[in-house]
């Protein structure tokens, strides 16, 4: 008999059908002897609803009542879900955050989880009911309503997981696991039985969007197993969990790729110590999140050389105060590209072996592809591309490292 | 400077456009200095989707979680007020009835309050800020979210000027206060500047839905002066209040009638101890509410008659328990009817009046109307004549006693 934690997103709850089978869904752990606790999002579309109505109200809701609002989402599908299990004999009781508690700090729309009571959810369980608890939201320590923010379904789920000390936190999808890549754009990637928390952290970064970074780092630093599954589909999904030392690791595990990219290049800036500050502080200042960052000595001697990049929605904005950067700074020319993406290769097995990296550029160069930027990491290599070759280049290098392949 | 529970209904909030002159109507009392705490219920028409969700999953749904569903209606109000008033400068904060707290007992769908705690919104108040609380929900003591059934905004607002010891509690309703009786039926009906609690209460049970019984039976008990008014028209609406020795009352303040009644006669019956609760014992049994109960000495001698009504929809099910009682009592006969309605007179000062009753009587007789029961109480004297008579009825009356005028 295991505790499992489960969470279906706004999809697999997006009606009373789907609530429905999510119901029986979870009853058939239950009957098999599974102690169940079920996290749950809004319905698909509620949440944009509701700030469709906030929207109609003011143009920046304040933040607390927005919160407020926002938590009825999650507080109607607990509900729902609960109705449907009581009505088919399975007792369930349905929790809001504030309910459980999920203690969080005070930053309305971007809590952060501080601390979890689980004392009326295992009492329940061991009264052989399922709990339900609303995703998404807490409670500060004065009482107030808050929310993680969006995708923080996932982290309630880690995280009640984690409080319980759980077997293992499922979390359900529209997609039946984790790929070596994005099988839209290779068909032939493969679902992945396993993969390491650090690697799942560096394909979600990278652009991977089947979990929340957020949950992947809280899993891995509560140790919580974590399985990715299809909602409404059978299968074993894709377990996330630590290296395993008995078996031999994959070199690659998959490939991650991001097609919002920007790139911005300040050249002949002034080699002195303090630059780097002096060009991406203003940047940080306007809000702007740098992803890679590159500085070369200049060929010309006593200036240096940088590049980094933005998202695409940022380049305008970050091009204009490089600009002002670059004259104050004297540097001898500015340039950017707003036109290109980033690939990336992943896998712990790269720390032992060599090699792999002059492989991915001779790959990518037989293709005729011109790499931009590089950028290293113990667990991947990054490369910047220009936009044409996203597709060309994530399936040559699918190929020379034989994805398809289970190792 | 005075301190006044405001509570705005479905209607008055029921788009983006009517919560923003809530919100400005909510601010000028606040500029002319007053206290302001406002109860609002669920946008009209989401507790009924709510409800269609809820049956969209099961027939029955639990009580509990449907608390749980419907709670959500009034949290989303008082978020997207406190987001207009935020948003106009006017500081406002939003509470659930989980958060206030406002205690009830564990009766889901139709909780009772218990207590509220008043600290943090007395808190608020001092610091200047405006309190938004939702109507209709409360918390039990093991923190299950409860409703108090609907309607059950009105109680929340007088329970909460009760418990802050307000000057005034005002509810905002699409009619513009009380008047002698429904101006659909009689054009020249006037509106009461103020009225009784105890006439109100007689007005409301009698048939006039301006106000839930509950609130005007809570607000008596505590003493809390509750007014009625238009939500977006300007005037004082109608003072609900105690007694007020200095003035003369009038002898009627309104009349009241109700569309909805059948009655039921058992003649013959033995008359003996405890034969009243023999006949209307199995019908309280089944639910069924009975209204007015009359009972005379039959013309024959030691047998009885009983004449009593039900709400229209239980005729049929009180007639066949009525018909099988009559039977095990040996009563002569059992008839009935369907087609008949009540006209209620309702004034404090009848109490100090003789004649009213005889006053009625022949004003009903010179239009050739058939009384065919008759009750009264200390402040109110009730007939039920038939159907087709309503309007003719009623417009006689409040013509007599000229309803239409200030007395």
């Amino acid at each position: 008999m295991a505790l499992i934690v489960q969470k279906y997103g706004g999809t697999s709850v997006g009606s009373p059908e789907r609530i429905a089978a999510v119901a029986e869904k979870v009853m058939g752990y239950r009957q098999r002897g599974d102690d169940v606790v079920v996290v749950v999002s809004a319905m698909s579309g509620e949440t944009d609803r509701l700030i469709k109505l906030a929207k109609a109200i003011c143009t920046n809701p304040d933040p607390r009542e927005l919160d407020v609002l926002l938590a009825t989402g999650e507080q109607a599908t607990i509900a729902l879900l609960c109705m449907a299990m009581n009505d088919r004999g399975c007792p369930a009781r349905s929790y809001t955050g504030q309910q459980v508690q999920i203690l969080t700090d005070s930053a309305f729309n971007k809590a952060r989880i501080q601390d979890i009571e689980g004392a009326r959810v295992r009492k329940d369980l061991s009264e052989g009911k399922v709990v339900v608890v609303a995703g998404f939201q807490g409670v500060d320590e004065l009482g107030n309503i808050t929310t993680l923010g969006r995708g923080g379904s996932d982290t309630t789920a880690v995280a009640l997981a984690a409080a319980l000390k759980a077997d293992e936190c499922q979390i359900y999808t529209d997609v039946d696991g984790v790929y070596t890549t994005d099988p839209r754009v290779v068909p032939n990637a493969r679902r992945l039985d396993r993969i390491t928390f650090e690697e799942m952290l560096e394909m979600a970064s990278q652009g991977s969007k089947v979990l929340q970074i957020r949950s992947v780092e809280f899993a891995g630093k509560y140790n919580v197993p974590l399985r990715v599954l299809h909602s409404f589909q059978e299968g074993a999904g894709t377990l996330i969990t630590y290296e395993d030392e008995s078996m031999e690791n994959p070199l690659i595990s998959g490939i991650a790729f991001n097609r919002d990219e920007a790139k911005i290049t300040v050249l002949g800036v002034p080699d002195q110590p303090g630059v780097a500050a002096r060009v991406l502080g203003p940047v940080a200042d306007a809000n702007i999140e740098v992803d890679m960052i590159v500085q070369n000595i200049s060929p010309a001697g006593d200036t240096t050389d940088f590049t980094f990049t933005v998202h695409r929605n940022d380049y305008d904005k970050a091009m204009s105060i490089i600009q002002a950067v670059a004259k104050d700074l004297g540097a001898r020319e500015v340039s950017g590209d707003n036109k290109i993406v980033k690939i990336s290769l992943v896998g712990v097995g790269m720390r032992s072996h060599a090699g792999i990296a002059s492989t991915m550029f001779k790959a990518l160069a037989n293709e005729g592809i011109n790499i931009r930027m590089i950028s290293t990491s113990e667990i991947k290599v990054s490369v910047v591309v220009d936009e044409k070759y996203l597709e060309l280049g994530v399936r040559a290098l699918h190929d020379v490292f034989q994805l398809d392949k289970a190792s």
